[in-house]
């Protein structure tokens, strides 16, 4: 099943195959926890019933599938001996994935999650359900906030039962490490932005660095070419891809959630407007709006506000120019970033997979 | 210095010696982070900070100390050349411990720990001083959050610093996984415990033996056994030793949380009382009271009852005998401790040491 990917590389089979061999990995280690799970009882089995289908039945592997292309593309081969570690490893990163998703859920007390009840509100509908003994929100942050903890220590579990060589696990440590406080790190940025209102560039990009660029494209590839062995001009173009389409991902994702169609984002219309995001789009726009502009922006960003000043908000961010402007970025960060792939010694059929990767995440309509 | 433990064993000064080694390998370990946590910036960085004198302030290095003797037990030596990695492996555990504290105030919304500001109250606080946007405690909250987040993170990290031959990597990583799962567990069990209004004396020994006695004794004891290569008779004279007298530990903190002394224990009196902890001691008493007593205790147990009421459960408390009974269990546990530790081929030294911890975790007064 793993030596398919090489052969069929960015085509739709392929992705679903790879999805299905990273599926099969996390089943197994979750199998693996069954006992210690059980012995401590069938309360703790029934909460991680729901982190089990929370990781199987989740998201799109876009950390593990830039590992897997990372290790493939510095010459990693699918019919290795290795090609079992390198996937559990890819795999892991779900469940710090999980994990920030369930914590997020509670810090931003949002109610759902992939069309269904986020994991806090899950338990406090059991609890209330239940009529159970005291407050159910904070039954159902509680739990969550548990589950979220599980899935972090697991991400570790998992990284170990690949049981790496020494060497690969030398390299590999300091990477994961990194992926993992920087990811955190971003998220406290975020939070201590909106909080101390901070309207800067800087520190919406900085966010967008470390929160999702470097977490969700460059060290899981670093992480693939770690595992490679790969020399450090192949990690150093890697990287550089990887912070590039990271950044215009999410670019792309400031874009949609403003100006996204409800209908294929899933979202409500202005719902980042309403939410107060602290996004790279808005800082531009307040630094280009006139005195009168920026106030509105002020007054209505970040409040539940009326579907008419949403309209004049939509009004102000299409006169300041600032998404033809952001469109702009996109293409260069998108285009600088294929250029730092091509001129690498990633192998052709690792160029072409990210490269399919790298247009699908920055030209999304979702 | 770590040379001197096997010397002075259980004397003081060799306490305040390890206690001073363990500060130094986690001094040591943030200054290697330093550079990831700077990149991500000084908002972090100062984040960082309260976690750092969380960590490097706060303890009495009870797991650490655990694993050491367990060590140095089953063979370890201070003057090998793993010395280093075994105290890096014993203080990683305090990275868990932070995470699980720093988490359990929030979900608990404990105001206060170690005698100072709870970590999610600090944050509140420097939100409330700064006039931010948005509501001060959920900033803190969620700061408070990925704090306990980051310290999960970095103790395996500090745990892969320890850089184990593989041999050893294989026997600690199934206990290290071990732990951590059944502390998450037994936290989930004791939460839902109270929720769901569970009187009986299972399900509080089945939260003491994971939530305590697992994560405690038990686990670290077992931890320092396999970096020293144990057998598996040893193994399992550890892990007796380790569940009894972490369950004779807690019943012993059941008792100081409504009979402690305030001015020593520095709870208010009948704090777990009014909290509504679901502990051995209130299921003993509710299956040994009448029906009168009984209703008097499920009216008050978990409420803010007036010191009339409290003054009555107290009563009940003293004429159902669970006290004494308490005490008696905690002897025999105690004593079957001692009676595997000293029928096992635990070296003299670590015998001694070990008896000595048992005795100050069975008999404190606060």
């Amino acid at each position: 099943m793993v030596a398919e990917h090489e052969k069929l590389a960015s085509d739709v089979d392929s992705r679903q195959a790879f999805a299905t061999s990273v599926h099969a990995v996390l089943a197994e280690f979750f199998e693996t926890q069954q006992a210690t799970v059980g012995s401590v009882g069938p309360v703790f089995a029934d909460a991680v019933e729901v982190l089990k289908s929370f990781v199987l039945n989740g998201g799109k592997r876009v950390r593990p599938s830039f590992t897997w292309a990372g290790w493939l593309g510095a010459g990693g081969s699918p019919d290795s001996d290795r090609a079992t570690a390198v996937l559990t490893v890819a795999a892991a990163q779900e469940f710090i994935q999980a994990s920030a998703l369930i914590h997020d859920d509670v810090m931003d007390e949002s109610s759902t999650r992939r069309g269904a009840p986020s994991v806090h509100v899950q338990f406090a509908n059991r609890h209330r359900r239940g009529k159970w003994e005291g407050d159910s929100r904070k039954y159902g942050e509680a739990i969550a906030i548990l589950l979220g903890d599980l899935g972090l220590c697991w991400a570790d579990d998992m990284l170990r039962s690949a049981y790496l060589r020494m060497d690969e696990h030398k390299r590999v440590a300091p990477v994961w490490s990194a992926m993992r406080t920087e990811v955190i790190g971003g998220q406290v940025l975020d939070i201590a932005t909106v909080a101390e209102r901070d309207e800067s560039e800087a520190a919406a990009l900085r966010i967008d660095r470390y929160k999702t660029a470097a977490y969700t494209v460059e060290r899981p590839l670093h992480l693939g070419a770690e595992l490679a062995g790969a020399g450090p001009d192949l990690i150093r173009a890697y990287r550089q891809f990887g912070v590039d389409i990271g950044i215009a991902f999410q670019l792309r994702d400031d874009l949609l959630g403003v100006f996204g169609d409800p209908a294929v984002t899933g979202k409500p219309i202005g719902d980042d407007l309403r939410e107060g995001k602290r996004t790279v789009l808005l800082a531009l726009a307040l630094q280009r709006a006139n005195p009168k502009e920026s106030a509105l922006l002020r007054r209505c960003i970040g409040t539940a506000m009326s579907d008419n000043d949403l309209a004049r908000v939509y009004e102000v961010l299409r006169t300041t120019g600032v998404v033809e402007d952001l469109e702009r970025r996109i293409e260069r960060l998108t285009d600088r970033a294929i250029v730092a792939l091509e001129t690498s010694e990633a192998t052709p059929t690792a160029q072409r997979l990210l490269r399919g990767m790298a247009l699908s995440a920055t030209r999304r309509e979702a």
